[in-house]
């Protein structure tokens, strides 16, 4: 199944299929300098069938998780490309979770200002949420996403097979942001998570949800306005990562406490309980004035309030700028006491 | 004089106008978080000037020099408009040269994955090149421009009084860039360089120059094809620039020396005359095989040879791939025995 991303310039393809990996040469142009880069937490098997496929092949391997999504790494991936010679011509493959594909990605938007790029999630996260949108970024001085560029793949290759050595943890992880996405954007997907086998549907909730994904990076490429509602739970969900040392919790797992405050109050004990089912978090011992604080380097704090996307029936969003007022007080429904 | 650079997303204007600097408020959003970046090399009554037009201003001063173009200030800025608050909706202000231009704004490109940037060029150099086209970069490793991203500013203002407090050596530098344009695109402006009086004609040369830059941008944005020609002189000044520890050269008399090879045997004597006018080197002290070697990185060399733009004719151009040995050649006549 080939899903198109249209976009005024730069559109492509996202690949979805049984055993997509082993094909990979056949859709992804390998013919030349291919730089692989995955994390220390993904099968080596994936990048080296990948590699595999390649003409001139480097596997770089990074320490899994949110620390090497940082400056430094950026230079040490960019300091390796250069001292193997890669050109303008030559490309970069990102073989792994969210941490791999926006490193990978943006040190491909910067490398000679650009080169190809490629995206092969390995997590349920990034196959229904972060390998779409053209969204590149590292953190910097523990906020997160702060440094980066909006630079699209030129190809997103999605192999659910990969899913199978997945820890469940991190599988719920992934079904935290579709779970997202049907709150804002499809009440029937919803009703999936609510009353559904989602395990048993991950194929319809991988694909319902990258269709919902492109539908909204289609109409708004640079998050001028519509993009807002996939940071459904995020305002919140990031204060409470950049405090993740503390809790190692996951993105996912911020996510979904994140987006319980955000929900109505009669729609709120329904999330919960779908949350529930997957294993997600409802609650955290934490400081509201702690996660508060953390808000405020949030991308999407204003002068005048915070830019929230509230939802109250599924399917349906309401975008507001919300007092800190009544942040807080929406807050404690997540707060353990 | 308002310059419009046409581009299918992105256009913007170029404002050319003696004493602009202080009516920068009435033609730039200021009335905002204003991060201007200058450099210990610029007079601080410019970046002063501009900061008084501002509703936020914060002046940060870097460095003088190519050194200050690396991943550590870029870091080092981003952090500071971090701390200092700076949102999505604020913006960025270059007040200088060519290496201001290109560090604040990949800083630009990169805070937030891009908020607005102006740039305010003070050198001969960027006010006829660097600042028109949307390129931005910091080095790696020694080699030039290799991080960054194509960016295009808001607006460029360009104060012509600026250049009064511009030593002798910085505006020859600068006239390198406009030699060489003129060389590639316009037959007029180079019997001016040849045959006039340059120094009394400083805003025909810039306008002309900036005309002659807009043109070739508006055709090919992103360096595809025909922007190659600017790099006319490049291929060897880059080489020879990576190796400026050694010489102290400025990048115009790099690039001076560079333009010198790639012109046919009959103009180049011209050439070399219009160069000395200017003050400008037409021989430097190096092993050609050093000037070889250090192109081996350059983003313009392929493996079947190195891609290059020559000039027999001025106004008129030629790009060819060129072999090893013939460059080695052409070399010869700049190299001081």
């Amino acid at each position: 199944m080939v899903i198109h991303v249209a976009l005024n310039q730069n559109g492509y393809d996202i690949c979805f299929s049984h055993g997509i990996l082993f094909r990979a040469g056949e859709i992804l142009d390998l013919n030349r300098k291919v730089f692989i880069v995955t994390d220390t937490g993904v099968p080596p098997v994936y990048a080296d069938t990948l590699l595999k496929q390649c003409a001139q092949g480097h596997v770089y391997t990074i320490p899994q998780g949110e620390r090497s999504k940082s400056i430094f790494q950026f230079e040490a991936l960019l300091s390796k490309m250069l001292e193997l010679g890669f050109t303008r011509k030559d490309c970069v493959v990102a073989v792994g979770g969210g941490v791999v594909g926006d490193l990978a990605g943006f040190t491909a938007a910067s490398y000679m200002r650009g080169v190809d790029f490629y995206n092969v999630p390995t997590t349920v996260l990034s196959q229904v949420d972060s390998s779409i949108g053209g969204k590149t970024a590292v953190n910097l001085n523990g906020i997160k996403n702060i440094v980066g560029a909006f630079y699209q793949p030129k190809a997103v290759l999605i192999d659910p097979d990969v899913l199978k050595t997945l820890p469940v943890r991190h599988i719920s992880n992934g079904l935290a942001e579709a779970l997202k996405m049907s709150l804002t954007s499809d009440g029937a997907l919803f009703d999936l998570f609510e009353h559904g086998d989602v395990y048993e549907n991950m194929d319809t909730v991988i694909t319902r949800s990258i269709e919902i994904k492109k539908s909204v990076v289609e109409q708004d490429e640079k998050e001028q306005g519509l993009r807002k509602i996939l940071n459904f739970g995020h305002t919140i969900g990031h204060a409470i990562e950049s405090e993740e040392d503390l809790h190692g919790l996951y993105h996912g797992e911020c996510v979904a406490l994140g987006m319980l405050p955000m929900c109505g109050t009669q729609l709120r004990p329904r999330v919960k309980k779908a949350l529930e089912k997957l294993s997600l978090p409802t609650e955290i011992e934490m400081d509201e004035a702690v996660i508060m604080q953390a808000m405020k380097h949030d991308k999407k704090s204003e002068s005048s309030g915070i830019a929230v996307t509230t939802v109250n029936t599924p399917g349906a969003y309401v975008s507001s700028i919300m007092q800190p007022e009544e942040l807080m007080d929406r807050l404690q429904c997540i707060i353990k006491r």
